[in-house]
């Protein structure tokens, strides 16, 4: 177990820029894969790279991913496979008094390792449980379990949070001491925040429903 | 110029899945990358796949992306390295009356091909001002210029939209008819959308000054 452990900061997942903070906290990585609804997958294919939006979800220090996505290329040996799993949610546009020191406020996870199929049925079931409470939370009580069918033509991976960075950029613009005397222009932050309009129900309800709380009450 | 073809179907860029429109309208992919605020860039590093978030604009059938991104690893030749640029945008969570249909709606662009330094002065000024029009558009009219210091010091990278898809999820849930009959629970979509906040101005201006409308009247 490495739940309490800081994040690992190997050469590979740290990334020099400036005003970028890297974060090490655990709990912090935690934050943000647990706030993104997707994540963004890396593979190599046919010697180049290929990245994919894919749904997951988070269980201690392992995240789960929807294998579905780009499945046919994937072929997956039970060794895993090399990937690099990105999270990104972006907060704001930051103007600043500079063309060149436009930038964005964001938090980012880059987690990297190899990606394993997630095959014995229980812990299948389990990483497709955790992976509908993360797109769907409520959805794994309401709607109607996976059949054999499904469950057979499903296919899962998973992959260990023991290489991993965040980074976090969350402050005004970063404008020069002389930039900020010469005050010649405007600067500041234009937030940017993900929200959920009303529930649409599907035109082909049968029945009136009432909106289940797991949607109607979802928050962002 | 491609700028009235139809997007490219290489076999690299055809991901097989269920209910996910392939889209082959040109103006659907420039439709995709104008919306999306960030890209996700996939490159090889020592032979593992890193996907890192970075700005980007659009300008015809080229996109320009920030270098800087991991630019410490990323030693550019200029007969530009294999890069997969990956754009998503999320409109929905797809809630179905079971659990194997639930699904996103969304809107993805992926564009596979070599990313080349912008080196020429003139071509590399037009980048950054592509760039900063889709990142923050009026600033480049706003804020102070790109000093030479400056401009030395950012690395642009260029990517032909030659090998391109788009995919596209845009309805309801995807139940079968015995499923809908069964009438056993509620199915609908609950949309996603991007919204801006109040504009922050930065702590340390000088004088009052009024939020500049390339700012207060931007819409997502």
């Amino acid at each position: 177990m490495t739940a309490v452990a800081p994040l690992s900061a190997t050469e590979r997942t740290t990334l020099g820029r400036r005003k970028i903070r890297a974060v090490t906290e655990r709990s912090a990585l935690y934050a943000v894969l647990d706030e993104a609804l997707i994540c963004h997958l890396g593979v190599l294919r046919e010697g180049a790279p290929l990245v994919l939006p894919t749904g997951f979800g988070r269980d201690g220090d392992t995240i789960y991913l929807h294998g579905s996505t780009g499945a046919s290329s994937l072929r997956l040996a039970n060794e895993g496979i090399d990937v690099c799993v990105t999270v990104t949610l972006l907060d704001g546009i930051v103007y600043a008094r500079s063309i060149n020191n436009h930038s964005m406020n964001y938090r980012s996870a880059v987690i990297l390792g190899k990606a394993r199929p997630v095959l014995d049925p229980e812990a299948k079931t389990h990483a497709l449980k955790v992976i509908t409470d993360h797109l769907a939370p409520g959805s794994w009580e309401h709607a109607r379990d996976v059949n054999a069918k499904e469950f057979a033509a499903v296919s899962v991976l998973s992959l260990d949070l023991a290489e991993a960075s965040v980074k976090a950029r969350a402050e005004g613009p970063d404008d020069s001491p002389e930039e900020i005397a010469a005050n010649l222009s405007w600067a500041g932050v234009l937030p940017i925040r993900t929200v959920y309009g009303d529930p649409e129900p599907s035109a082909d309800l049968i029945a009136e429903f009432p909106v289940p709380p797991h949607v109607l009450n979802r928050a962002p």
